[in-house]
């Protein structure tokens, strides 16, 4: 059977100040009213129903997560007993469908990320998911670039299709420079990692067996536990002991098995500010206002109040100003990557204040 | 004997969002946590006691000032009907003065100015104070100009001493354009004018009678009904006709009798955010910061909270960004001119608003 595995362990503190560890930005309503994490089950529903989803996250987030998506259930969930990054994720993951399903398959999805297509979405996820049910490979779907993007990675394909659309992949690559970035964009042979996978749950673990040996371990332990009378403290302890790393370091970047599946939907990752600015409708000033806010003279900005108290800019351009109770940002358009520091400092300043009542 | 008559009118639009109609201008702390009515207060009452100070202000402000500074008491009142600008007010505060002392003199102080050297200031209105007693003349205090300023009036006056730093008023200017302004201050001829004014009331009452004869009738109608059964409604009916109208405009452009005494005190009426910001205290980066305020790479701003929530600024340069609970302001200081327009638009939405409900 197919399974879609969702990741929704997103702390936030890039939007902050509307993401909160309380309200992670797979949570939030950035476009059209519904959640991110709404937006990809829906997505995905058609192919893979509700009561095959998985939502894999911290306890924590679980009630969280049902007060914003009524539907669903606890067998909706995976839980881990830490965030360490997607190859444990998706390893927890694995195992635990394994156990349920030995055949299942597996479409990973980051929780929040924003796909423009559906339709185009679900036909490329669909090849991706009849390649695996054909020859047992390890696909992954790349976005077609359409700009020299230095905030995302890259997959460089081979040429030749093995298939109709499907590609060899020849190498992962980091978030380049710019520069790097144009010679990428150039060449036609780079996608941009969509971070969206499809195997099947054995086979991801027999590559996890392969390249992270002590993942596998755990995931192992954490099974063989499951069920005893210790199984909490046990599995809780075989998972601290796991290394965070990401599925593209640990397994993709080594294995000789893997295909790419070109997807030619609009797609973003939604990692900052701007980027939400850019996929947000504008208005004749090319603004993004939203909420009780007033603007004289501004242009190319992002002005969101979440409060009835107003926010008032004037003859400012491209700059980002975000209302909410967690307090008031101020910003450059293109300082959006500071944010998480500043997050963290109002944060800190916050906890010590605490400490000092 | 010597009486203090301080303006306080102010409707505060200018610096929104902490000055509303319910905390004008003139009983904000700006500075140094008195407020500029305390000040103005307290900066004259070695040369006048506070029982001959008497505040001019408008009925719905008494309750509001006295709040602020409690040892007000109703003798320290004159109440305006309505605020009529400053010819009608200095007029209605002569002729109430006169009525208690003939022979009294007035020092006519704005509530909302700031000044640096408060013993020369006290000098110099001494002096004022003596040129009055001695020729029973109309005087000015005129500021030594320190920049080519376009926000205030100047006062050309007769390079020849009349008296120890004593001079004749030429002419009243209005703000000049900047190359004006900078002729201005090269030429040496000219101060700013300060709206601080010493004379007698019974002097002002008579160039009023000889300039403003229309406010003259009112002033004296006031005075004849004063104590009658329907003094309230002809009081209101004679100060309803009166134009609102400048003393500048009114009396000192017109009269003969105008003096000027330079003063060298460093001194500024207050009149926007930018002024704010420069006469503050700075710190290392140059800007001004209150309140539970965060930055990251911020230079050269104005950043104030009220509240508790806390307000992040990144990456900005002389900005202004202050959050009270009437809403939240984010202005470049060189645009604080448009200020008033945005408080005036923000009042309008709250009224159309609370209209609707």
């Amino acid at each position: 059977m197919n399974y879609a595995v969702i990741m929704a362990g997103g702390k936030g503190t890039r939007f902050w100040p509307i993401s909160t560890p309380q309200r992670p930005k797979q949570l939030l309503s950035l476009f059209d009213g519904e959640t991110m994490i709404e937006a990809t089950m829906k997505r995905v529903e058609s192919l893979i129903p509700l009561q095959n989803q998985r939502i894999v996250t911290i306890s924590e987030q679980v009630a969280l997560i049902q007060q914003h998506v009524a539907k669903l259930e606890d067998s909706n969930f995976i839980i881990e007993p830490f965030a360490k990054n997607t190859a444990p994720c998706i390893g927890l993951a694995a195992v635990t469908l394994m156990k349920q399903d030995p055949d299942a398959l597996m479409v990973v999805l980051p929780a929040d990320h924003q796909i423009d297509d559906v339709k185009q979405f679900q036909e490329v996820l669909q090849r991706a998911i009849s390649v695996v049910e054909q020859r047992d490979a390890i696909v992954t779907i790349g976005i077609k670039p359409t700009r020299p993007e230095t905030g995302y990675g890259y997959i460089q394909f081979e040429r030749e299709e093995v298939n109709g659309g499907i590609h060899r992949v020849v190498t992962f690559a980091e978030k380049p420079n710019r520069d790097t970035a144009i010679r990428f964009l150039e060449s036609g042979e780079f996608l941009w990692n969509s971070g969206i996978f499809v195997w099947s749950a054995r086979r991801i673990v027999s590559e996890i067996e392969d390249y992270l040996p002590e993942l596998y371990a755990a995931l192992m332990e954490m099974m063989a536990a499951s069920g005893t009378e210790e199984a909490e403290e046990r599995i809780r302890r075989a998972y601290q002991s796991v290394k965070p790393i990401s599925i593209d370091y640990g397994v993709m970047e080594h294995t000789p098995n893997a295909y790419v599946v070109p997807g030619p939907f609009g797609w973003s990752d939604v990692g900052s500010w701007d980027e939400i600015y850019r996929l947000s409708e504008k208005n004749e000033d090319q603004n993004v206002l939203r909420g009780r806010v007033f603007t004289i003279d501004t242009h190319d900005s992002y002005v969101v109040s979440e409060l009835e108290m107003p926010v008032a800019v004037i003859g400012m351009s491209g700059v980002i100003v975000v209302q909410t109770e967690e307090g008031i940002l101020v910003c450059p358009r293109n300082r959006d990557q500071d944010v998480r520091e500043m997050a963290e400092k109002v944060q800190k300043s916050r906890q010590q204040n605490g400490k000092r009542q």
